[in-house]
């Protein structure tokens, strides 16, 4: 087995050359922000799956209860450990330790089974941790969310880090302390970006220890031998034109141009969803995400997609050949990567998700050349004939952010039948617990995805349903769980955060209600959150303001009486693409300077959460538009919001008095909507608890 | 004449380390973001001051119709560049060109008139420009401001570089190309910071230029001579505990305390309105800023001031022999550094504001002493017993920055004699223009003046007023000169941004007033105005948060229509010190993360300005104090503010049909405070006056 060090290896950065990662927020040291950065992944075989056959017969979504149902059993963890640590002396490998992150290769928020290499080995489920393997220690870092969880599903065999704890050492804090200096560090460079790669290089590097990057293989894989899940292979699906708004070659021209600006002759795309979008292509590898496994190289001259071939239906074949993408096996990439040096690529490499493995291979293969240039972040230079890697930010991150005309009318459609489905849901809610039934927080849930596998293109659930009553609902990343959930109390406040994936489109929203009697505290608050809701909505700002700028527009009313929530306001998502994208966001963290641009997509999400009592969210979906301002001082366009998501909100939780005129209007007016656009596709129950939940309020 | 070298210097710096730099706002680059960061210095003689005998009879005041007096004539431009490069070549020179910026030796926003270098060489007496002598150029950079000044003021040995303008090169872009490579920059090293003088450094070492610090004497000053005027000699005062709130011994144990933590031994300071602030003293040497040329040195066990001393009167004396500081000559302050490096001293230096002689002369010696060690930005070591450069900001600006209760008290105090006087001039004013009296811009500024001088404890304006009737009140940084500004017209809106010092505080205050009929375009656009001036009056917030963060609540009413402002929204105030201190600032630059905290002042002064029509501005001055809210979500303080301004806003500028009821009561209860606080300093028909403009508006 060879072995790549990183150790002699350092490329030029410009550390003042800021970059926005998006998905950092994901990293262990600061949890999630959005509430709907939640789902621990599914590790659930692929029965009870309910078939969806409105628009393709391949697609499949599985129910709550039946994904998160934990198949792992607390037995053999010394076994797996003493196998892994046999493995470290092997010829090739030599190394004092092995980290094993939750990630797949290609920085995806959700993951496919088989490479749940973290879960496998340590036994703990939940979506984010490391763990760390040493000749005689075994260690397991996550974050708050999952302390409880992690107790329970980690043998004796392992350290529970709880990240963020004062006292608790990060993972090279530790390593640094417990390995002897000048120790061999083992990673699988397919599981790290080349950014944390590097990171991680440079800490461990204060005790001397070499980060050995083991490419051939990973060392989980190894021993998990038959047991581990078959890779997923299921067909890969055309994103019909009228979805996608731009064909491919016109996407595959815009990219080459955009490489030629920048003196790059070749890029690698390892995201997941940036490869969907430019090929328009969608996939089922993955719970909740439309994407398939598969790298991309796109060339001046031709592209290439490095895919397992029995994905591709002869439909698919055919439209690919038109469209100039030549197949190749999905683990030949790293040969591929090679070549492009050997041939003196100029190859664009965005550090922040390209993995380790690919990075390190082109550098290496370009070194082997002699030819190689070191380049600093950013910078190109078009006059050498040798391999040069030009690093930056991918360009197909904000083109795909900035929806077309197609884009945004698939996403308007399936928001409305999405939101027929959900007004089907509470209706039926209403009426099961004025009858008196006892239903559970996975219960109901269940019973949102059945409705909403009835919508005409319904592919997916878009995330895990949050779905909390009572104080659960102040556990921002809550996942009931079918063995330990709680009923949905009528006496309590219940918010259910959700979403689906349609053909046309994808859906997030989150309403929180009351089946009882409120509290004046929960009414207060929940039109405080409401206020912050309306005032983000109503927002008209110049162009190239970045979404942080709006973010206290939607906290001002909570501020007021000395109240606030610790997560972000708005995150940006894919049209028929993942829930959650970048480069946009709406925050309080201000690290993000993304200006929010027209066709962007943004969730308005802000919320109050009371510990052991109660958590209040309202969300919707909307997309910047330009609006028509009559004036445009500094001769800027002046951009606003149109909604997406047509629920109501439920009235009795509104305090009216606290309410402006001006608001009032503005739900009046958002019910009036919600009227107009989902009543014509409901009928007899639902149709008339439509009509009775959006009656305008008059403020006395 | 020695020539210190920086070519050879280098100082560890550590970029990723974030230091607001407030003032920068001042650069060239990028014009002043506030409204007040306007005046042109005064190069006026002494004559026709106004003397005001209430506190103290050493103070006087300059009517703006004398201030703005130009005296420079536009003669003997050749003779003065002629004589400049003559100096070139003389030995211990031998420089290829020199830079003459607009600084004193303590980067202050106001200078005393000896050290306008840049003017007198030039013939350009705008605020905000650097002049560069080559051999056989002369070139003077200045912002958009003031290019029909410098147009009318520069002879044609000057090329005038409009800073900003497309294809206009920056001061190193332009030494870069027109001077052979390796040539020689001198400049004054006192007049430089020393981070500006480093990034010059770097900038021309592009080209292989040397800067060459020549600060055995300034060259300008060596042509001048006998008619440059004297440095100001003003009597130092004391600045009464009763206002100041600590006393000097506090002060000092206090800010030696941060040293000791710092692991410094020692401090230099150069802020001129830290040395005032920190030694309790107050002087008359520059216009509107009540301090007086010094440096301060603090150590371990000692203070000492390097001034003037024929400043020092025999009770100033006595009080700083009682606190245990001893005078110095202000022009030894080279030697006492050269000698703090030779006793090994662990030395605080705020590079953003201690001048590149000072910093340079501490390096020098240390290295000479050859136990000097390079210092990261912002470290430091205990350890060694060498001379030590400890480069940190400056402890001084953030406690100065938050006020304790005299100071507020005083601020409180001053600001109701201020409206007083500003009532007044507003009900004076009125009478003139209704009996058809036509009045200028500067004839009402200094009947202003006349007003305020009357009241107790007056020293001085705090800023040159902006007296601006229409079209003039769109020029953000307008200043109104005897001989060509404009009459107050009664039918367009009048614009008047004026504050004072007072011995117990420093006011600033804009009011925009219409004496006849204002359009409709007015009325909605000074609404627009007022309602971000009282979102952000009302904003509750939690603590850490950077004023950044509120500056979109004071946009957001003109955003809707499209209109916005180019300037912040406020910055922060001395307490009878200077009206523009950071480090704090409410603007849409988010460069500076220093969070609001409890006793902060800062302005509140949204504006709107139509080009060639009229110019908004609404300004009170706030303080930052605790909220005594229901809740304190996170554990945390949530602030908000407390108002120091009480002036009417004129009702029939406003359209109450924009206005929310929150909003109509917010200005309801204002007008109470206003009549309740400032009627019993009025009598007659001045009182009659503001109880006519404090009269409850009634939304219908």
């Amino acid at each position: 087995m060879e072995a790549l060090s990183l150790s002699s290896a350092k490329l030029a950065f410009n550390p003042s050359h800021f970059r926005p990662n998006y998905f950092r927020f994901l990293s262990l040291s600061s949890p999630s922000i959005f509430p709907k950065f939640k789902s621990p992944p599914s590790i659930s075989p692929n029965r009870s799956a309910i078939s969806v056959i409105k628009c393709c017969s391949t697609f499949s979504a599985k129910p709550s209860s039946e994904l998160r149902k934990l198949r792992q059993a607390r037995a053999n963890h010394d076994e797996k450990l003493r196998a892994l640590r046999e493995l470290f002396s092997k010829p090739g490998v030599g190394i004092d330790a092995y980290i094993i992150p939750s990630q797949d290769a290609h920085q995806s928020e959700f993951i496919a089974e088989c490479y749940m290499r973290r879960a496998y080995i340590s036994g703990f489920t939940g979506s984010a941790g490391t763990a760390v393997v040493t000749k005689d220690k075994a260690a397991l870092w996550t974050d708050g969310r999952y302390f409880l969880q992690a107790e329970k599903q980690l043998s004796s065999d392992w350290i529970l880090m709880r990240a963020g704890n004062m006292g608790v050492p990060t993972m090279s804090e530790w390593l640094n302390d417990v390995l002897t200096p000048g120790s061999r560090v083992g990673i699988d460079p397919f599981l790290f970006s080349f950014d944390a790669a590097e990171e991680l290089r440079d800490d461990i590097s204060k005790k001397n220890h070499e980060l050995v990057l083991l490419s051939k293989a990973n060392l989980v894989d190894e021993i998990w031998k038959d047991s581990r899940p078959q890779p997923p292979r299921k067909p890969v699906r055309l994103h019909e034109l009228k979805y996608a708004g731009v064909d491919v070659s016109s996407k595959l021209s815009w990219l080459r141009s955009q490489l030629a600006n920048d003196g790059c002759s070749a890029m690698v795309i390892t995201k997941l969803d940036e490869i969907a979008w430019l090929l328009n292509l969608r996939g089922s590898d993955i719970p909740h995400s439309p994407v398939m496994y598969a790298y991309l190289v796109v060339e001046t001259d031709q592209s290439k997609l490095f895919i397992d071939d029995s994905k591709i239906t002869s439909e698919v074949m055919g439209y690919l050949q038109n469209a100039g993408v030549e197949l190749r096996p999905y683990d030949s990439i790293l040969n591929a990567v090679e070549n492009l040096a050997l041939e003196g690529a100029h190859l664009l490499i965005d550090t922040a998700t390209v993995n380790a493995a690919i990075a390190n291979t082109f550098k290496s293969a370009s070194n082997n050349k002699k030819e190689y240039k070191s380049r600093s972040y950013g910078s190109s230079n078009g006059g050498s004939n040798g391999a040069t890697a030009v690093y930056r930010s991918s360009p197909i991150s904000l083109a795909k952010a900035l929806k077309n005309h197609a884009e945004i009318e698939g996403m308007r459609n399936s928001h409305l039948r999405d939101a027929a489905a959900v007004v089907q849901f509470w209706s039926w809610l209403e009426a099961e617990i004025s009858k008196g039934l006892t239903l559970t927080e996975v219960e109901v849930s269940d019973k949102l995805l059945e409705f909403r596998s009835k919508q005409d293109g319904f592919v997916d659930t878009s995330f895990d349903t949050i779905s909390g009553s009572g104080p659960n609902g102040a556990i921002i990343h809550y996942k009931p769980e079918p063995d330990s959930c709680s009923i949905v109390d009528p006496e309590k406040l219940f918010l259910l955060d959700s979403g689906a994936q349609y053909i046309d489109g994808t859906t997030d929203i989150t309403r929180t209600v009351h089946f009882g009697e409120p509290t004046s505290r929960e009414i207060e608050c929940f039109t405080r959150v409401l206020q912050g809701h309306i005032t983000l909505d109503q927002a008209v700002f110049p162009e190239n303001t970045p979404g942080f700028v709006l973010d206290s527009f939607a906290r001002s009313s909570l501020w007021k009486i000395g109240l606030d929530y610790r997560h972000g306001t708005g995150h940006g998502v894919g049209a028929a693409l993942n829930v959650h994208e970048g480069p946009q966001s709406i925050s309080f963290r201000f690290g993000n300077l993304t200006p929010l641009q027209k066709g962007m997509i943004v969730s308005n999400e802000p919320g109050y959460y009371e510990d052991h009592a109660f958590g209040i969210r309202i969300e919707n979906l909307l997309f910047v538009k330009e609006m028509d301002t009559p004036n445009r001082f500094g001769g800027l366009a002046y951009l606003g919001f149109e909604k997406l998501t047509f629920v109501p909100i439920q009235s009795k939780l509104i305090d009216l008095s606290l309410l402006s005129a001006v608001e009032v209007d503005w739900l009046n007016d958002y019910h009036d909507q919600v009227w107009q656009k989902v009543s014509p596709l409901l009928d007899g129950l639902e149709r008339q608890w439509l009509w009775e939940n959006t009656r305008p309020l008059v403020k006395q």
